[in-house]
C-alpha cells in the first residue's frame, strides 16, 4: 500500500529537490500536513508567483523583480566597475559583505568541460559589449577557486587583457583586472588547512 | 541587500521545514527558478490541495484520502486484529512489508512528560471504544522501542490487560497484546551493535 495520492503527489514533488530523497521529503510532507490550511495556502502562493514576479536583468542577468535591476538602476552606485561572478546567489553573498559599490555581471555559470558549458554558453558577449559601450576601470573576477572557476577566470583575463583587448579592436587595453584574494579563510586552523591554501597565504602575504 | 522579495518569500516559506535552514531553502529556491513555470504550476497545485484532499479516518485517525480510510473499508482485512501505531508513516512502513492483514490504530504520538504529552492527549479512548464494540482478538503494540514508545506500550498493557480490562468492564479479558519483536535488525554487525540490543537478542532468542 502507498500513501494516499495527494500525499504521494507531493512527496514526489519535494523529492525533485537538490539531496531531498524520498525519506526526507515525506517528513516535509507529515510536517506540512500539521500546518493550518491557510499557511499552505500562502506558501502554495509564493511557489507560483516565483516565476511570475522574477525576471532577468537585460544588463547584469541578475534574477530581478524589475528591469533593470535594483543595483543597474541605482545612481549611488559606481557605474565603472563591474564584478563578474557565476550566479545571482554569490551576487547576494557579496551584496551581504556591504563593501562594494560597483556593477556586477552574472555570467550563468562557469566554463565545464564534462558538463559542456562552453563560453558559448555563458554571458560573456554581453560582458563585452558592456565593457565596449561604457566607461569601465575595472573588471572583478569573482568566481569561486576550484578549477572550473579558475579556468573561467584565466578565459575572461585573457580576453579582456592588454593582447585580447587589441584583438577585440584594443578598447579594452586601460581596464583594470583583479580577482578576489586567495589565502587563509577567518577563523580558520593552521594546523587544518589544506597545502594549496596555505601555498596561497604565503604567496599571497602582505606586508604590516 | 536582499533578494528579490518573491524569493525571499519562499526562501521563508522552506525555510519553516524541518532541517531545512535558509542555505538549504536558498539552494531549493534557485533550483525551482530553473524549472519551467508549469512544473511549479503543478507543484503549488499539489501544496494546496495537500489539506483540501486528505482527511482523518473516523475509525483508526489514518490520513486518508476516503473515510473510513481503504484499510478499515476492505473487507478482505482481518477485523479481530488492530496494530497500534504511533502515527500515519508507521502505518505505511508496517504496510509496505505486506505480511499484515490486521486494522490499525493511529495514537496520533507516544506519552511525553517533557513534552507534556499525556494519554488524554492520545486517542487512547478512542482505542478502548473499538475494542468494546468490535470482536477483537490481538492487539499489536507496533511504538518505536525507545523511552517514549516503551511507556507509552506499558501503559496500554497495563490498560489492556485482564487487570485493567477488568475494571474498564472486564471485557478485554481474552484479548491477547503483543508487541513487535526485539532482536538484531538485519545486516547487523555483532561488534557494533548496542549492549541494550545485544541484550534483548540474547533474551528473545529462537529455538531452530
Amino acid at each position: 500500500m502507498k500513501y494516499p495520492l495527494s500525499i504521494q503527489n507531493l512527496i514526489n514533488h519535494f523529492s525533485c529537490l537538490p539531496t531531498v530523497g524520498p525519506k526526507t521529503a515525506e517528513r516535509y510532507v507529515f510536517y506540512l500536513l500539521k500546518k493550518n490550511s491557510e499557511d499552505l495556502k500562502r506558501f502554495s502562493l509564493a511557489l507560483s508567483e516565483l516565476k511570475e514576479k522574477t525576471t532577468i536583468c537585460k544588463n547584469c542577468f541578475a534574477i530581478s523583480e524589475s528591469n533593470p535591476c535594483n543595483i543597474c538602476s541605482d545612481e549611488r552606485r559606481n557605474k565603472s566597475v563591474i564584478c563578474v561572478v557565476a550566479d545571482t546567489r554569490d551576487m547576494i553573498s557579496i551584496e551581504s559583505t556591504e563593501k562594494y559599490n560597483g556593477l556586477y555581471h552574472i555570467l550563468g555559470g562557469v566554463i565545464n568541460v564534462i558538463n559542456n558549458i562552453t563560453p558559448e554558453n555563458l554571458n560573456i558577449n554581453q560582458l563585452l559589449n558592456r565593457i565596449k559601450n561604457n566607461n569601465i576601470e575595472e573588471i572583478i573576477l569573482a568566481l569561486n577557486p576550484d578549477l572550473e572557476g579558475e579556468t573561467t577566470s584565466m578565459y575572461l583575463t585573457k580576453l579582456l587583457s592588454a593582447q585580447g583587448g587589441s584583438a577585440l579592436g584594443g578598447k579594452f587595453k586601460n581596464i583594470k583586472i583583479t580577482r578576489l584574494a586567495k589565502g587563509l579563510p577567518t577563523g580558520a586552523n593552521l594546523e587544518y588547512a589544506d597545502e594549496m591554501t596555505l601555498a596561497n597565504a604565503l604567496k599571497y602575504r602582505n606586508e604590516l
